[in-house]
């Protein structure tokens, strides 16, 4: 099971709306089909798995980090195929909470006479599928809050620069990390401080993230790296009620996508964002700031893991802050996150916290 | 040499302003005599050592920290010691640069007929002796800063509430740390805002450390636990030329060491402050802010050592920041630390940084 989850792990990022699963098929103490859900979503671990495991799948074990879905859509279902190939026993890490799956996949298989098993290395499953579960439990991603900050929490100097604070090692970790989700997303201040193109560079990436910015009244140059890439990496642009047509025009000429979303207490509703993002099928959300939109989403209780960069430098307080005003009154009132790990990435810290649930 | 670096460490802390410096006398392949630096600088190491050892230090070999001294001081020169001791071989880690000693610990061994060996485990020395070395070589203490901050590097919340952004773990932590500092050093505001009593506890310290505040004017409220404890535990103030002699008087009362330092630009001159710690015998400081005596000494290049714990709660721009302002101008000009090390303390991160030469 440790070898389909690691396969499986192969998936993210490229296959939304999509889980990422990894399928092993054992015959005789062997592994003789691997598979995991292709970018774009298809085919399926499980078929990929029985294509290369061919005749000899009759009778294997097949081991599968996701239960198998049970219903037509754009391919057959994977259960029908498990059965169709014969195999004797699936061993699956978490059944899947979809409703046109939810044990009906599993039953399929039982009903066809083949030994099921269940909740194998379930919470290594649900760590991750997490955006998979969120959309499919929660209608909205699963958010990784992402923040570079000096010693003393500030991502650029009084005069707005920040590149570099972090050392380059730390740099290229943030481009894998955006590699495994389905979107990045910054605020507008953001996108106009540092004209960032928010894509992954010098990774094989299979599939770019799609970039998200928001911004209410879409005041952004169009003079920008995001907007010159636009025809080739998807930008969606998520913008208040009022923003002027023309603006809009302009940026769907460049290639952008543009949804409105409310605006509330002047600002972008979030959690309507990450409904509109869920329906657009994003499981996984990259938010890279700024501090406005970090402290919105870590107020409104939206964010999921937390990964930090501490850099050894120090800029003191004229620099910008990597969290924006919160309202925090009593220190008790503070959205805390658990810490999962630190690790020395080149010269700089990282540590990676949890939501507290 | 490993177990006598370790014997000499348990010094660290209890010894101003002499150095820490473990012994060991090894016989025949067995450990005979272990000595460290006794709590207020002595008896020697050395001394402890050889008389553990007794008659079996004759023909032994000794493995000492630092170069036994050679001149007569409080107490009569260990280098001495060794020789009527009848050793046949002294190993030193690191030469002492003390202008009464440079040398001539080791000259006097090797007069005597003995052999010695220097260097060994040098480096590891070097970092132990590094508050020693500095009072010695460059006549100010060795100076570690410590901040306790939120993910976004706050040390409170806009109403100045701490207590607690870090865990039980992490607070004991600083307990140890500031057992092995000869002086725990706030500035004024802090002093004001916490209340704090800055004094060691529940680690069996075997003498405290000599609490130091900066407070240009002395407007710290009389009322505070660092008074009512000055009779049991030191405390130095460290204020302006033009303090009030009566607030003088009231602090003198109540048992405070008072002493005056130029002030530069409207603020304490640092560099006359440490000066004056390592005059009076300091050799290790330990700072534990507020943000504006922090953000000055790290300016000014008087931070050897950063250690910071972050924990993981968010409180926003409103909260207080663990440095003030810097004036950085350019983000190449800003001071940069490089990493020693990363750990998991309880709930919390710990991360220490040396200052870059």
């Amino acid at each position: 099971m440790d070898l389909a989850l690691s396969l499986g792990r192969r998936g993210l990022g490229n296959v939304w709306p999509n889980p990422a699963v990894g399928c092993v098929v054992v015959k005789e103490g062997r592994v003789v089909g691997r598979g995991w859900t292709q970018p774009g979503g298809r085919p399926h671990a499980e078929v990929v798995a029985l294509a290369q495991a061919g005749d000899t799948a009759r009778g294997a074990t097949v081991f599968v980090t996701l239960e198998p879905c049970a219903h037509h859509g754009e391919t057959p279902p994977c259960a029908e195929a498990l059965v169709a190939a014969g195999v004797a026993r699936v061993v699956i890490a978490l059944g899947d909470p979809d409703p046109r799956v939810n044990g009906q996949g599993a039953a399929l298989l039982r009903n066809a006479g083949i030994d099921v098993v269940e909740g194998v290395r379930a919470n290594a499953a649900r760590r991750d599928q997490a955006g998979f579960l969120s959309r499919v439990t929660r209608g909205r991603p699963f958010v990784t809050l992402k923040l570079a900050a000096s010693l003393d929490g500030r991502i650029a100097t009084a005069s707005g620069e920040s590149q570099w604070i972090t050392g380059p090692e730390a740099r290229r970790h943030v481009h894998a990390l955006r590699m495994r989700h389905d979107a990045v997303m910054v605020g507008g201040g953001t996108a106009r401080a540092d004209d960032p193109t928010l894509t992954v560079r010098d990774m094989g990436a299979l599939r770019q993230p799609v970039r998200v910015v928001l911004s209410r009244h879409l005041d952004i140059p169009i003079e920008s790296n995001l907007a010159r890439t636009a025809h080739e990496v998807p930008l969606w642009l998520a913008h208040g009620d009022r923003a002027q047509p023309k603006t809009l025009d302009r940026w769907r000429e460049v290639g952008a996508d543009c949804f409105s979303v409310p605006v509330v207490q002047s600002a972008l509703d979030l959690s309507a964002v990450m409904d509109a993002l869920a329906e657009r099928g994003v499981t996984r959300v990259f938010c890279e700031g700024g501090g406005g939109l970090a402290a919105s989403l870590l107020s409104e209780g939206l964010v999921d893991e937390f990964v930090g960069f501490t850099a050894g430098v120090a800029l003191g307080a004229e620099g910008w802050p990597s969290l924006a005003a919160m309202g925090v009154g009593r220190l008790a009132e503070a959205p805390r996150l658990d810490l999962i790990e630190t690790r020395v990435i080149g010269a700089d810290v990282m540590h990676r916290w949890a939501r507290r649930d």
